[in-house]
């Protein structure tokens, strides 16, 4: 059986698909078409989009369900009018919260994901840069960086520290442990000045091979015996450092992200 | 007046922080201390959680407002027993949900932000490779690339294609237009062949010098002068060419990204 899902709003339509999103992952027996529609910022768009919902309704034979964002309650009666399940993301909880704050909500429209506050967004463009410049080792002054995530070649270290600064506008660094390093069992000097900002990342070695092997088949590189020797010298050498680590393998760069904010106390808001 | 808000979850919070962010921002005269604790996996960690929230309240001297999305009906109940105004972001729309697909929910832990589909993280952990290793024209062989941003330096290129191979999964490539390209008013060759996967970026020069000025201060490279030029020879080269000119001058990435996938017709899922 297949629903189809609809994600509408006058913005990006980012809120209503992540919270549509979350909750589809509890109906893992349904297959869900999913369909986002943003910027849906007049009648004729609105009108053009029950449209579509009805249609795919009539396709499925079913209701498709709807999860809407739309702030103006014109345009988002229009949308209602659809032959669908309407779920109003915005206005089942704006009540409840404008009562309890004892002030009226202002129906500005798109402010959740744009650049509602110009310094902030700015901070976040500039962790993303800082994020670049500090890959992979590029860069080892890290005077600036607020954290600095360590570990083996591919567990995970340039993702999470993307994901940060682009999210959180966290100016994250990355350093991925050199063959000398691990024979040493020592962290290079210039980070550990920096131990209080380092966070370890380990992987499990099967794994590691695994992704390895994607990039350099057949290769030193991707064998067991080397993701192995590598992991365990890491392990050894990060807990000897005094560093919290933690293992990627089935943990998401959300995850590991949150975690690692958690972790360190960097109580940042998410953009 | 400040009023302090809670995102709780079992899992990242990364859904209940995205929904709050969003109504958050309906109520702009009021200061909102926001509070993150994810991974409330048990009774022990809701009943500390608890606590902060009773005391946020007593500093406060008004009821904090949690934004809860644990999925575990025991662990909620302890949150929802806090001095607080309680909303529940999945049931509110869960039980609705389960009526009109006509199957009960599975109440299946921090699925919305894990690994819950291994192919898709990995495609999406490959389209990060992949936008680094197609940043700023480092690399010119778009055969696999989806998406080319092409545009002067410092239009928001890099951002974007980040965040859209982070968050949609989408090979995003990017080319840095060079004096030469707006001199001779033409797409060098090897972009060429790709024009139906090119989307332009431009911005308004006054702003690219003002970005400009932070990077390079006193350059010539951050003048007024240059930006108008090579904005204005960057517009007319795009035109010309028959692709998609998006300004990102007043646009958040989120808003860039979205428009970009609708315009190209990417009907790509948000992770």
């Amino acid at each position: 059986m297949q629903r189809t899902v609809f994600f509408i709003s006058d913005g990006t339509a980012i809120t209503a698909e992540t919270l549509g999103h979350s909750l589809l992952t509890q109906f893992r027996d349904i297959t869900f078409r999913q369909v986002r529609i943003p910027f849906v910022g007049d009648a004729d768009k609105a009108n053009a989009a029950v449209k579509r919902i009805n249609q795919a309704g009539e396709e499925d034979g079913a209701p498709p369900i709807v999860f809407n964002s739309i702030v103006d309650g014109h345009i988002s009666a229009i949308i209602k009018s659809s032959n669908a399940v309407f779920l109003d993301v915005f206005t089942t909880f704006l009540d409840r919260m404008a009562e309890a704050l004892g002030v009226a909500p202002q129906a500005s429209v798109g402010r959740a994901h744009g650049v509602a506050n110009l310094e902030r967004y700015e901070q976040r463009m500039e962790a993303t840069s800082y994020a670049l410049s500090h890959d992979d080792g590029v860069s080892t002054t890290y005077e600036h960086c607020e954290l600095i995530l360590v570990g083996v070649s591919r567990s995970g270290k340039t993702p999470t520290c993307l994901y940060m600064a682009l999210n959180f506008g966290v100016k994250a660094g990355n350093y991925p442990l050199t063959q000398n390093d691990l024979e040493d069992q020592k962290l290079p000097a210039f980070l550990r000045q920096h131990r209080a900002k380092i966070v370890g990342l380990s992987i499990d070695a099967d794994r590691l091979a695994q992704i390895r092997e994607t990039r350099r088949p057949g290769s030193n590189y991707a064998s067991l015996k080397q993701t192995h020797w590598e992991v365990d010298a890491a392990e050894s050498l990060l807990r000897a450092s005094g560093v919290p680590v933690f293992n990627t393998t089935h943990s998401s760069i959300e995850e590991i992200a949150s975690r690692i904010l958690a972790e360190l106390g960097l109580q940042r808001e998410m953009f």
